[in-house]
């Protein structure tokens, strides 16, 4: 098979994982192998950096720095959130592309930048520009269709469980505080907020309550939902996700909802804790607290797993050896081997159905009173977050990766 | 020397720590070792559970679980915020004590608890009842005097510096959050806000500024700290402790002021940030994210000190060591050896001397302008955080003890 002589660039976008350096890693290390490829740029700061030009060589980075982003935190090359709208901003990336006479190009984020993948390969193509493109999955949601998990989620998964076991047992033994909320990530979709039932050990272990996106809220049943579990146990530990909102679609965290970002989301604040903390005091009347974890929940590379940390690095290198097949407009994905013992292998899909598509939690995995996950979630999640990472430390902190960043002389 | 016989008692109280139980691990450990000591009892919930005569038999407990409880987060008897008050109440716990035939009393708490204890200590003497009572120091505010530091605060440190240099990588790396302010446990006691200066490796890490309760917060000055900041490096990460207040003694976060727990202690429901975050966003307008970790900060026994547990052990141990030793009405402290390599070994001080007493962060550990901590605060801190505990799991997560409580018969 021919393959094209040429510049490789890895660029990652949207919010860090505890595990997307991982990736990076599994790129530029599969990517050394190859002598077709040439430089090896990351782009600061994604899609952004490369039109501006602000490309770096990551061949000139020790291999020892390299290595240690597989543990690192936040996203190495620095990410972007920027979304390409006008024609005029696609034409800018393929002009930068030639420019730089890059063949590969590989993309790590998760929905919007598939579809920010998908348009810059049909682009090229269109344009007769000779490209490989090739999509690396990451998002905590763990969102993405048709991969069966994504790399991320374990990682967010293991340290929100946790999080929730140990704040269940602090709960428990100083029984001051009889209601805690904690509030998770997950806009649409429930996996990180359902993935805290991991936490539960013994029948009367927190977290007792789970509200997912994927189920209207009902503030009434909520309530009565509480009170219940107070009533018998005198307290009550209670997950819910930030973007849980009532049949009507309007979010519990309504004050968020005027604020939004370039992608059109709403970006949420965390509000719906609070919220409901207000109205639990006034309902109930028993002490209560919230907790929102905020970006801890993809930032925690000392806590992330190391399934998660092998699979994020399997699909970055994956993508390089697809690429070098002859593969183009593709994300890598994971699929789970048959079996009693988890394994996974590395699969591929066409950006173009992925782009924009939404991975939910199914209906049967949530109770039917929509306030707790069911067993085959539980199951499903219970493998990702296998796995403690070992790491150097230096000062009681382990040691994270601080790239050189040796950016290209501007001609 | 001559040693009483009879029963021993363990409790505890106020907030847990991630080494609470490690404390009480090393008292069953070394109690274990002596035949004066005959039944050796767990308090459930502190002082209350003496009065109550709910108390159970931590001899019939599995060695593994006793052991266990070295690396397991809340507070494994059951903890209390409960304050003696009425000469009643102090007369009911020595009637327990007699009771019971309790010679020999360990208990596990802050200031509050050392108070309750020399209380304790002192009527017993006056009723001419032969009580042996040893206080063992825990607080994660570390700001129990004549002690170097206390169990407790090492692991508090630990997982917040690095949740702090996390979340600053995050920031760093995806700039659409512009000024990250991250709110630390600290009522009168600054340690805690002020350890997170160990996140920082590179000159330009965050956190750029640290604010401490031993310092008047000065609101303007404040804003002009973080423009300064913003102004030249684009990014401020900001780390406050929740009892920052103004020079009239305004707590910043004034809304919670009228709640009050029962030790008449303001109990701050973590508003000073989110008061800060409103204050930045109107006076610089850039986008702003606050942090709150509640009671993650004294319950990540997955992120513990080895250090601080290993310390915590030792001053139970020590506890009854010196009680066998015929010493009573003392609290356990650790003294930290002279030399360049960090060696700790217990020593002891009168409970009367502690009680009610704040060690607070010395003002020249504290920058001139009162927003960041010096090198002796950092070299003070670091060596308190060195070391990972090694863990059992089960389904990736840390296997944490849970004690089978075997009640005493109610006669």
């Amino acid at each position: 098979m021919s393959r094209m002589k040429g510049n490789a660039l890895i660029a990652q976008s949207g919010g860090p994982t505890a595990v997307i350096n991982a990736s990076v890693c599994g790129v530029v290390q599969e990517a050394l192998k190859y002598s077709e490829i040439n430089h090896i740029y990351g782009a600061q700061n994604g899609i952004l950096g490369l039109i501006k030009g602000r490309l770096f060589d990551l061949r000139r980075e020790k291999p020892e720095t390299i290595s240690r982003l597989k543990n690192t935190p936040g996203a190495a090359l620095g990410s972007v959130r920027y979304k390409l709208k006008t024609e005029e901003d696609y034409e800018n990336v393929i002009n930068a592309l030639k420019k730089h006479d890059i063949r590969y190009f590989f993309y790590a984020g998760g929905n919007d930048s598939m579809d920010t993948a998908d348009k810059v390969n049909k682009l090229a193509a269109r344009m007769g520009y000779d490209l490989c493109c090739m999509g690396v999955p990451k998002t905590v949601d763990n969102d993405l269709p048709f991969t069966d998990h994504c790399p991320g989620f374990g990682s967010a998964a293991k340290y929100l469980a946790t999080t929730v076991a140990e704040a269940w047992i602090d709960q428990r033994d100083l029984p001051s505080t009889k209601i805690m909320i904690v509030e998770t990530m997950g806009r649409h979709a429930g996996w990180m907020a359902g993935s805290t039932a991991l936490a539960k050990r013994y029948d009367d272990d927190g977290p007792h309550l789970i509200y997912l996106p994927e189920v209207p809220f009902d503030i009434d049943q909520f309530v009565n939902d509480v009170r219940d579990i107070y009533n018998a146990i005198d307290r009550v530990m209670i997950v819910v996700s930030e973007g849980i909102h009532l049949a009507d679609g309007t979010l519990v965290d309504q004050a968020a909802t005027a604020v939004r970002d370039a992608f059109g989301h709403a970006a949420l604040g965390g509000g719906a804790s609070r919220v409901l903390k207000e109205l639990l005091d006034r309902e109930i009347g028993a002490k209560s607290r919230f907790m929102v974890k905020a970006t801890a929940q993809r930032a925690a590379a000392h806590w992330a797993s190391q399934t998660d940390i092998d699979e994020a690095w399997m699909v970055g290198a994956k993508a390089v050896e697809f690429a070098m097949q002859g593969h183009s407009g593709m994300m890598v994905t994971i699929e789970r081997e048959p079996g009693p013992v988890y394994k996974s292998r590395a699969g591929m899909v066409e950006l173009a159905r992925v782009a924009n598509v939404e991975h939910m939690v199914p209906r049967e995995w949530i109770n039917e009173r929509g306030n707790y996950v069911e067993q085959p979630f539980i199951d499903y999640c219970a493998p990702l977050i296998e796995g403690q990472p070992q790491f150097e430390y230096h000062r009681g902190l382990p040691v994270y990766a601080r790239l050189e960043k040796h950016f290209i002389v501007p001609e």
